[in-house]
């Protein structure tokens, strides 16, 4: 029997810290100027695997205001194995096959009429008084954010269809009530819902959802075809519907079970400069966008909610965590199942490409063509994807240095490597650094940006990898145990297999050495000749 | 004033000792078995940092046989601090001044009347019976390995100019008394001196030289232009002339302070096919070229000596943390001094490339077609290096992650990346795995093999690094130390700093957001406008 999901995000924090995966600072910290810091720390100072998420239980700010509110971070995705526990897996390589039967078996949310999100109801002159100021949210990077934000599944609705949108933006705060939305022109909420209230001259009312359960995270992070209703694969991954609650000022539903929601009208005319932000390229985004102005309506939240904060920007951080994660499990699932190619076995969108500029796909290749079909598949899931790699079987796809050994012996570029144009940058400053005028940025004339293909999978019979065959190896394990040698973490591959270049006469000589017959057939005259 | 060089590998292993770089395995290890694997545990298991020269006591072999000799692995190329200190460099960022320094101001070798590595002298019959074999050298990759082999320093001279050649090849041994000379044709020692010996019908006289000082292994390695005594380079490093004897039985000199020397004579007509062995791009050489048989004259040792046996084969192994050095000191110095690139700043030839196919280059840009400058000089040093990626001054080349970073966006495939042909594979089987002519394995027709060059510097002004300015970076240091936090491994970046695209209003903007002033200027007037 799989463990029943979380109740809450409280229920979560449980889980995380049951296996050491939560710490809890006591101490007074100032959300101005430490919190995040800290949490850096962990991003550029610690691997993947002993990573945390922070409580903050004592939190402070520059004028040494106190919040009743406590902050938590890294709690969706400042790891692999966080990830994993977030989606319900105790083994984060089980997500991609529970992503799959997600999307392929939605479960409607219900609407109940009581949720804990509005156990605190704000509104009002409260509003304009207080307002967004009473949510902790700290400062990402301070000395460089140009204020502060928070970071979460915005919701939102066609308003004549009734179609429903989850994404994951940022909320930019730009007074007490007031915020700027940090959505892209071609995300679904612009794209779709934005058109239709701009031409019934309405604003668009939007939920924003903070410390609901972490699928209601990830779905919204995921591009989830526009039509498939993120919240039904929410209810999927937690296999039973995601309850919603009626927002109190505006038409939307929202998760019963978060710890905040900030209800708001985003406005279809008034805009305002952004202020500077990292974003997942890594770079502060200081070019000072327009962004549309929300209004805030409402603030509901629990008694003693919890603020979640993700951070977003250098890789590593949590929303590249989220991204990379979320951009692997639907890579995997349409190469394997919407494309067809049961070869695909594993795929990898490091963080350091921000989940959309590296790929690196492992296959097994049943015919020399499978790899061109591969990239070509890979490069049609999205327009904005950058470099993307096949390797073989044996090749570890989250391994970078491995890729760079498959990239060194097993890729000719003049024969293994395309060049590709016509896409789309997103946020990558590489496309338009050089460029002044603001509406070529998505697409670069002449040609969009560029991607890259390589196929690094051998072409033909290779002779065997390099290392000892693996009795010899296990038989070295046993005499290292033996020696009380420190703990070892031992790389893919760790014992040697043959590629198509090895005769059974390779075998047996080799087989002879390990016997002590050095010299063996070396000394048949027909072996040698004249130079 | 720096420290004294070593007075003899004995000396080294001292060195190496004091500061945990060494491990004795006082057990009985089997050489043919179990030797080997054990040093694999380390490359595969353990970090750069944590690796250790191991010395094996009390060596046996598969026939039960014992060894007087102790055979020593790791000792010249296992990890950066482990060259380093072979360099004589307590700090391994300090070799590449020294290796400067020591190609400008050779040191002429000097010939002595006696040497420790005459101590012992085995000729005649003896060398039918025994010869060879008296040497414990492991097998490398049991179960793979078709034979076994010394791997080391080769001497040759031409036999009319007097021009003598130090180069890093392997013997594979082929009888008690004969061995295969693994030189490449490309190689100095073929490529020069034999086709003078074969001119002459004379064989060519070759010392293989084990156990000297570690210098002797790095300038042999490092593919120093012909016509530079490699010794004399040595000198420089040991800081005094080279000490050398002559050989008992063959027209060369060889480093006084050796364990072991094995004089031969290189058959200018004879060739054998060769057995399986791994080599520097990690897989099995199995393809069993011809190679030239040397006829062991004598093999001279000091009394109790120290058989080296150096790993060559699938990154990381010692025989490729010597190429990429090697490889490195050469690079670093032929484009500061060679080209005359004073932006040039580091380069790294990550042993995952077998210090060959993968190269990354950090430059401070002075101005945009300096990277491509770089980029062609590099390509020219060798006709056989492959990727080659020029990174920002802040870039760490050394981490794959950041030059993944780069890639991911600082870098367009369409403007930045160029295919180049006519290059030579050496080993790297991607060029010639589908082939079928061993003649055109070094020269694939009809164009070679190929490169990349791949500009991942930023063009242009960028934003900031987005991550905190350094001094709050510092203060989270703090904090983490009272709070008694798990020690960190910080990468950098690990605070941020700005690209150009940064104003004062902006730095203005983000100071007061950490004073908690977090709407500031934005709800001037001006800001807003209509969408």
């Amino acid at each position: 029997m799989p463990r029943e999901y979380y109740t809450d995000l409280r229920n979560f924090l449980e889980a995380l810290d049951q296996r050491g995966k939560l710490y809890r600072w006591s101490r007074p910290v100032d959300k101005d100027s430490e919190l995040m810091p800290l949490m850096r720390l962990q991003y550029r100072g610690r691997a993947d695997e002993a990573r945390q998420a922070f409580l903050f239980e004592n939190v402070t700010d520059a004028k040494a205001g106190r919040y009743d509110m406590k902050v938590l971070t890294g709690m969706y995705g400042s790891s692999r194995s966080i990830i994993g526990l977030g989606m319900g897996c105790e083994d984060p390589q089980g997500i991609y096959e529970k992503w799959r039967h997600a999307v392929t078996h939605p479960i409607a949310p219900v609407v109940v009429e009581r949720g804990k999100v509005q156990e605190e109801v704000h509104t009002g002159a409260e509003l304009e008084k207080i307002g967004l100021t009473m949510l902790p949210a700290p400062v990402e990077e301070p000395g460089f954010s140009g204020a502060i934000r928070v970071t979460g599944p915005f919701i939102t609705k066609d308003a004549e269809t009734g179609m429903r949108n989850v994404g994951m933006y940022s909320g930019h705060f730009y007074g007490p009530d007031r915020f700027l939305a940090g959505i892209a022109r071609i995300h679904d909420a612009m794209l779709y819902h934005f058109p239709v209230a701009r031409r019934r001259s309405e604003a668009l009312p939007v939920a924003v959802c903070l410390g609901a359960l972490p699928d209601i995270a990830y779905v919204a992070a995921a591009n989830i075809p526009y039509g498939l209703d993120e919240l039904s694969v929410a209810g999927a991954i937690r296999n039973r519907p995601v309850e919603l609650v009626r927002c109190k000022t505006i038409p939307l539903e929202v998760p019963a079970e978060a710890e905040i929601v900030i209800e708001g009208e985003l406005s279809t005319e008034t805009t305002a400069r952004e202020k500077a932000f990292s974003d997942y390229p890594g770079y502060l985004m200081a070019e000072h966008a327009s962004k549309q102005v929300v209004k805030v309506k409402a603030i509901t939240c629990r008694r003693g909610a919890i603020f979640p904060a993700i951070l977003v920007g250098l890789p590593p951080s949590e929303s590249n965590g989220i991204s990379r994660t979320c951009r692997e499990m639907m890579l995997d699932n349409y190469l394997k199942y919407g494309c067809g190619i049961p070869e695909v076995l594993e795929v990898s969108c490091p963080e350091m490409g921000g989940g959309w500029n590296w790929w690196v796909i492992r296959m097994k290749k049943s015919h020399p063509s499978k790899p061109q079909q591969v990239l070509h598949a890979a490069a049609s899931m999205g327009a904005t994807n950058k470099v993307i790699i096949v390797v073989d079987e044996d090749i570890d796809p989250k391994d970078p240095e491995m890729v760079m050994w498959a990239m060194s012996f097993a890729m000719q570029p003049h024969r293994d490597v395309q060049i590709t144009t016509g896409r789309s940058p997103l946020l990558d400053p590489s496309a338009h650094a050089l460029m002044t005028k603001p509406e070529d940025r998505s697409f670069p004339p002449p040609i969009g940006c560029s991607g890259m293909l390589i196929d690094a999978t051998r072409k033909g019979p290779y002779p065997p990898v390099g290392l000892p065959k693996k009795h010899f190896m296990e038989r070295a394990m046993e005499i290292w145990r033996q020696e009380r040698m420190p703990e070892l973490k031992l790389r893919t591959p760790w014992y040697g297999y043959p590629l198509g270049m090895w005769t059974a006469e390779d075998d047996a000589q080799a087989e002879a050495v390990t016997k002590g017959d050095y010299f063996g057939t070396s000394v048949k005259k027909n072996d040698e000749g004249k130079h």
